[in-house]
C-alpha cells in the first residue's frame, strides 16, 4: 500500500568523537525514506533551498522515492549542526539554519492525498495539521514530536494528536507529554489522549507499544558500535512504516512485528553514517536483525 | 537443589510520596529469601543485633528459611533509612547506622558450607571473599555489588569477580565498573572479566544478560503502580536464584528463564511494601507474569 512522507531534507554538520561531518545529507523524511524504501515506494513531501546538491536528489530517486512533493524554494536548504559526547545517547545542537524550512507550507500533489500509511515526521504541529488536512481516508496516520512543541505549542499538538491514530515519541518526550515519570504509566496515558496506539523510542533501552489492549515493549538490538545516532529515530520509523505499508496491517500485533524491524533498521543506523549506508542495506540483513532479536527476548 | 544467601537484615525506615514506614523489616537477605522461598528452601547467614524483634526472626521461620546461620551480636541491628521521591528510581539514603552489620564476620554452619547455589547480597567485598572461601563445590555462584565498592574497595571487588561465576548490578553500576557508557558493550566488558555470566538491572527498562555466545534482554514488566522499589533487586536475585536451584540447571537459556521470573517478582515488590507481601505472593502469580512478560515481547 502507498507511504507517504512529510519532514525535513537537511544539510548536516555532525560531530561524534571519531569524526566531523560537514554538510551531508540528512533530515528526518530522508532517513525514514532510506529505511522505508526496501519495503515499499515512498512518496516525500518536504522543501529545499536553491543550494540543494543534484546528487542528493539524485540518491532519493535510486531509492525509488517519489519526490513529485520536493519543493524547491528560493534560499538555502535548511542546515543543522549537532554534535555527540560521551554516551552519545543525545545530540547537542551546535546550531541550527531553518532556512526554507522554516516556511515550509507543504502542499501534497493530487496523486499523493489518498496514500494509505501517512507519517509526519517531527515538525511544527501547525505544519503537521496542514498536511492531515490534505490527506484523504488514510489507513493509519503516525506522528513524531519533540519536546520543543510539547513546551511551546502544546495547543496546536493536542489537535495533531487527536487527529492521527499513532504518536510516537522518545522516552523522555513521553514523560513530559504525560507528566509521568514511569514509562509504562506514560505509555497508558497516550491511550487516554485517544490514540490507537503509542510508541515510545527509548534508545539503547529498546521500544513500548502502548495499544488499547496491552502494554508491549522490546529491547533494543544490542550493537556495540555506535558511530553515529543521527536518524536512528527517523530510520526506526521508516522500517515500521515500510513494513506495515507493504503487508497493509495495522493490528497491535502487525505493530510489534513492525517495530521490531524499526529497532533492526535503527541498529544499523546508529553504526555507521548518514543515510546511504541504510539505503545500501539488504532487506535480509535487516531481516536477520529481526530475528536475531527475537531470539535476544525469547526465554 | 540447596540456596545459600549471604547478605544484610535491617531494620528500614521508608519513606515514599505515599507513606513512611518506620523501622520495618528489611535487608537485602530477607527480599531475596521473601522471593526465593517460593522456590526452593533457603539457607541464611547474616548478622542482627540484640534489638532485632522476635516477629521477624518468626517471619523468616514462617517461610522455611534455614536461620542456623543468623548470628546475634550486642549492639543493634543494621538499620537504613531511605526516601523515594519524583521517578522512584533511587533511593536517597537518608541514614545509614551499620551497627552490628558493620563487623559482620560471616560463619558458615558446617551443614551449610556445600550448598549448590550461593548468592552474595550486596556487601563489602572483603565479606564476599570469606564466605566463597567457606563455601567448597558450588554449583553456581552469584554475587551483587554497588557503586561504594567499585569506586573503594576495586582490588578486593575484582578478586570476588574473579572467584564467582555471576555478577549482577544495575546499569549505571555496570557503566562504572567497565568504563563503557553503553549496555551492550558494558555486558560484553563483563566476559571480559572472566564472569561466565554477567546481570545488569536496569529498572524499569528491564534487564540485560550476557553470556559467552550472546547479549540477551527482557524489558520490564510494565507495572504502573510503583509504591516502594526497596528490596527490588533483591527479590529479582531471589527469584533467579530460586529458579535456578529448583531447576538444577545453570545454562544460559535456563539463566534467561531465570531472569524473567526475577523481573515478575520485582513487579511485584515495588507494587507493595515491605519483604512480607512477596513472601506471600502465590507462585502460580508469578508464573502467570512470567508468562505475561513472554507475550510482551513476543512479535
Amino acid at each position: 500500500m502507498s507511504l507517504l512522507v512529510v519532514g525535513s531534507i537537511a544539510l548536516d554538520t555532525v560531530e561524534t568523537p571519531a569524526r566531523k561531518a560537514e554538510t551531508v545529507l540528512g533530515g528526518s523524511a530522508v532517513y525514514f525514506s532510506a529505511a522505508a524504501h526496501r519495503y515499499t515506494p515512498v512518496r516525500l513531501v518536504g522543501v529545499v533551498g536553491e543550494d540543494f546538491p543534484e546528487e542528493h536528489r539524485e540518491f532519493l530517486k535510486s531509492m525509488d522515492v517519489d519526490i513529485a512533493g520536493l519543493a524547491v524554494q528560493p534560499g538555502e536548504t535548511f542546515r543543522w549542526h549537532g554534535k555527540y559526547q560521551g554516551a552519545m545517547n543525545e545530540a547537542e545542537t551546535v546550531s541550527v539554519d531553518l532556512n526554507v524550512f522554516g516556511e515550509f507550507d507543504p502542499v501534497l500533489p493530487q496523486s499523493f492525498r489518498e496514500s494509505d500509511f501517512v507519517f509526519l515526521a517531527n515538525g511544527a504541529p501547525q505544519v503537521q495539521m496542514k498536511v492531515l488536512e490534505q490527506v484523504k481516508g488514510a489507513t493509519l496516520t503516525v506522528a513524531d514530536t519533540m519536546n520543543l512543541w510539547i513546551e511551546t505549542a502544546r495547543e496546536a499538538l493536542d489537535q495533531v494528536i487527536g487527529s492521527i491514530d499513532v504518536l510516537c515519541l522518545n522516552e523522555n518526550e513521553a514523560r513530559m507529554l504525560t507528566g509521568e515519570h514511569l514509562i509504562a504509566r506514560a505509555a497508558r496515558r497516550l491511550m487516554d489522549l485517544g490514540l490507537k496506539a503509542g510508541v515510545i523510542k527509548k534508545g539503547e533501552h529498546g521500544m513500548t507499544l502502548a495499544t488499547a489492549g496491552a502494554t508491549c515493549a522490546l529491547p533494543a538490538f544490542p550493537e556495540e558500535n555506535v558511530a553515529d545516532p543521527t536518524g536512528a529515530g527517523d530510520s526506526f520509523a521508516g522500517a515500521m512504516m515500510g513494513y506495515l505499508a507493504r503487508e497493509g496491517k495495522t493490528d497491535a500485533a502487525s505493530l510489534m512485528r513492525a517495530a521490531a524491524h524499526g529497532i533492526a533498521m535503527a541498529s544499523f543506523t546508529v553504526g555507521g553514517f548518514g543515510p546511504q549506508h541504510i539505503a545500501d542495506i539488504p532487506i535480509e540483513k535487516v531481516e536477520e536483525r529481526v530475528h536475531q532479536l527475537r531470539a535476544i527476548c525469547t526465554f
